[in-house]
């Protein structure tokens, strides 16, 4: 068995081997490629697409695994290899649901569409999106067709990015949470505003990817195995865990985009440097799902990047950076005005109060679009129209509304609402830390993340795909994912924010 | 039969898009990749690199090249088809001699010796790099046994580049070229000395970079199908006919490496865009051989981008960019300053009547270490041995002798003699080229470069492989690669600059 087992590995290590540089064409694609080139990276996108396909549905590894089950069942249930046979059976269960040439298609689709994209943004025209977008959503739903036994068919969008984790499930904990935030920001609204005019002014550009630098320098970003450059729309990529990237972007007269987008894909970042290397090369060095994916971004731009303590150490230098725009804003001011609840266009800048309902929102207009009660031409006004219902606002153009986010034109439906179950991951796992780590907040205050680090490489990151997203919380945090702490570490944090 | 060439098409396609996405791998190590990335990199570019060798000498492509021979014997012998099909034939006779086995050893053996050569030459310190030089000649040394019809060892490896040349025949060029060119060296040596002292000083990285893009602009490199990064050793590279890239170096003490090195690299980057749309894809998108591939990148650099027309455009352009350095500097002293004759330790460095003796030494090297005649261990030694009879200087480290070319590391062992080949093909053309345009000079000095565009397009470019480099030559300019041109190019400018 050990022979099968190895040669399990090295499919497994091809596989994912394809799958890294396939990756690196995407980075290139995000970066640094000529915008004439976008046919040809389709082609080389969708062999290598293709390929990936084909190996990890290939019969030969089917037969592996059905060979292996009963070893997997001979071993410890948690162990390295036992989870492997696990895991891969799964992954293998579902690729052989999709046939190669989808795969092929999906890919040559969404190259395109990533492309179509950028231009519609930059132009604020969703008519050069749409006819992208409307094969993207007929592609989507024959996917979930591949899937008859979900119950619905949002269901089979969701388990690829939330493995075991269902639509009325997320609909539960959204339902209960959504009155929360509500109340919390109606709330803060009928407090006096506090100001953060002094974050919306010219900021040299490169004095604020400095900053940046230096902030997730100190969180423990190994640049001998990352880097970080400009991105329309930031992201962190792996190519194994040993070259995880990110993104970023500065805006020249904002501070908060560079600021807080740096520390988040740097979360994400340390998360992917973070997988055992044991699971190197495997298909486990991944996250165990979006959410928790995301968890880990969010708790070092919020949780850690919008605390007191963090500032207590990192605002002198801020102000040493730029003297003339917050040399003579007071720390609490600072701590306040980043802090500060407005309802706002813009998903990837809300605040920690409002932005869960972006997310509600979305799954809304995607479960529509799957389910074909909304046609993608009619998004833009949808979008707009619930935008004011949620928010109280309607964005002026589609570059500030349907448009803002990347992730449709890659196909990613079924993907959002991992942002927000990924705050209430980051909330939940923020408890525990400090019920283990008393003095972190001391820790934060002086600069230093290593224990924090270590908290989050034992319990989460070098687990990697191990477990299902509910697993891991309930050995982890000793219960699924549960918006109590969220919403517990909302309402301390705003209630001495704002004086509620 | 059609059938059967769309079929071949489409295996060339892959094939093609493998070797795209390899390349894009390629660049990315050489640009931004961090260093600790590398043994990723190795699996993934092995990988890449045994599907390329695998699928190049498939029982199925053979058959299909096989079944379609008569076809294509019954086409016009220059048509698109038929030397897709005969070129393709001779690949595929080629690419069968290999183990599939040795590309994968070859592909993760230079891939740890490329991030070897760079730490080397950054350290000047060949023992870093020896143990992976000497699996590389091993290695070559194993490859050249792979085709016991060649008549010299040599002769495998110079094919790669050269398709057809032999060893013997370049010895013969050589033997003619170098009396005449020592002859010359010696003749300017007995006059004096023009001053270039004005490019040895600060200039600053960014005017530098951005006058080298205004250059290369106004040639007509295509940013919507190209771009500029730097690397340590500037390359062009090529993912289909729609992305081409360079690369380059600044100094920020020296103007000629940026300046000349653009132009360089720009020359090959027109070639990579001109193949005719027709061979996108199909194995013969490339440059019928290095030689001719070179010829295009020294025309651009050393024809044009040393000329006086050439400065009569661009001089008050760079006096602009640089008041306090060439302000004063008139245009005839900058003009001979940049054409200075001066046995230099630095190929890429060498001026345009030393150049190839830097070559004729590698070659002299090379052959030495193919044939088993000189161990790795003793080259430093050797380098500066030769360097001394050839052009009368010992470098002071290894980094400005043995190691100051990218080369070996890659495994390119038969490459070099090519460069020198580039500049005599570089000086037929451009005799070709001023007699089919007359006027070619004003255009120059006018700042257009169409017309020699044009030319090179419809003479050179959209050919890309159709020909073998010496049938290309004989059809453009009517014989057979010589180095009278070359030799009378430089006898002519240097008399002018020297008063010889």
């Amino acid at each position: 068995m050990e022979k099968k087992l190895a040669e399990l590995k090295t499919i497994l290590a091809e596989i994912t081997d394809l799958g890294q540089a396939s990756a690196i064409l995407g980075w290139d694609q995000q970066t640094y490629m000529p915008r004439g080139a976008a046919e040809a990276r389709g082609n080389q996108q969708a062999l290598l697409g293709r390929l990936i396909q084909e190996w990890s549905t290939s019969p030969k590894l089917g037969k592996l695994l059905d060979q292996l089950k009963p070893y997997a069942e001979s071993l410890d249930p948690d162990s390295d290899d036992a989870r492997l046979i696990q895991v891969s059976a799964r992954d293998f269960a579902k690729a052989t649901c999709v046939p190669t040439e989808f795969v092929v298609e999906f890919t040559k689709v969404t190259t395109a569409a990533n492309q179509a994209w950028v231009e519609a943004r930059q132009k604020s025209d969703f008519s050069i999106f749409r006819p992208h977008l409307e094969k993207i959503v007929g592609l989507r739903r024959r996917y979930a067709g591949f899937f008859p036994e979900a119950g619905h068919p949002y269901d089979a969008l969701l388990d690829d990015f939330e493995p075991g984790m269902k639509t009325d499930d997320v609909k539960a904990i959204f339902t209960a949470l959504r009155p929360q935030q509500v109340e919390l920001i109606k709330a803060i609204g009928a407090k006096p505003q506090v100001d953060d005019s002094f974050l919306r002014q010219p900021f040299d550009e490169k004095k604020q990817w400095d900053f940046g630098v230096e902030v997730i320098t100190k969180f423990g970003y190994d640049w001998n195995h990352g880097r970080q450059d400009k991105a329309p729309h930031p992201f962190t990529t792996a190519f194994g865990y040993t070259d995880v990237r990110i993104t970023t972007r500065v805006d020249p007269n904002f501070l908060n985009p560079m600021l807080f987008g740096t520390m988040h894909e740097c979360g994400h970042a340390l998360h992917g440097l973070g997988f055992a290397p044991a699971l190197d090369r495997t298909g486990l060095d991944g996250s165990a799902s979006l959410a928790i994916g995301e968890s880990q971004s969010r708790l070092w731009e919020n949780l850690v990047g919008r605390s007191l303590p963090f500032w207590q150490h990192f605002y002198p230098r801020l102000q040493e950076h730029f003297p003339s725009q917050v040399g003579n804003v007071p720390l609490e001011k600072f701590y306040k005005g980043i802090n500060r609840v407005q309802p706002s266009l813009i998903r990837v800048e809300a605040d920690e109060a409002t932005y869960n309902l972006h997310i509600m929102l979305r799954l809304e207009v995607e479960i529509a679009v799957i389910e074909g009660k909304l046609a993608v031409k009619d998004l833009p006004e949808y979008w707009n129209t619930k935008m004011q219902e949620y928010l109280g606002m309607t964005p002026p153009n589609d570059a500030a509304g349907v448009l803002q986010d990347i992730h449709w034109s890659f196909g990613a439906f079924g993907y959002f609402s991992t942002y927000a179950l990924g705050n209430l991951v980051s909330a939940q796992l923020w408890e525990m830390i400090n019920r283990d780590i008393p003095d972190l907040a001391d820790h934060v205050r002086a600069g230093k993340f290593e224990s924090l680090l270590v908290w989050l490489r034992e319990k989460i990151h070098r687990h990697g795909r191990k477990f299902k997203p509910q697993e891991l919380m309930q050995k982890v945090a000793g219960s699924k994912i549960d918006p109590a702490p969220y919403v517990r570490y909302l309402r301390t944090k705003y209630s001495e924010i704002y004086g509620l």
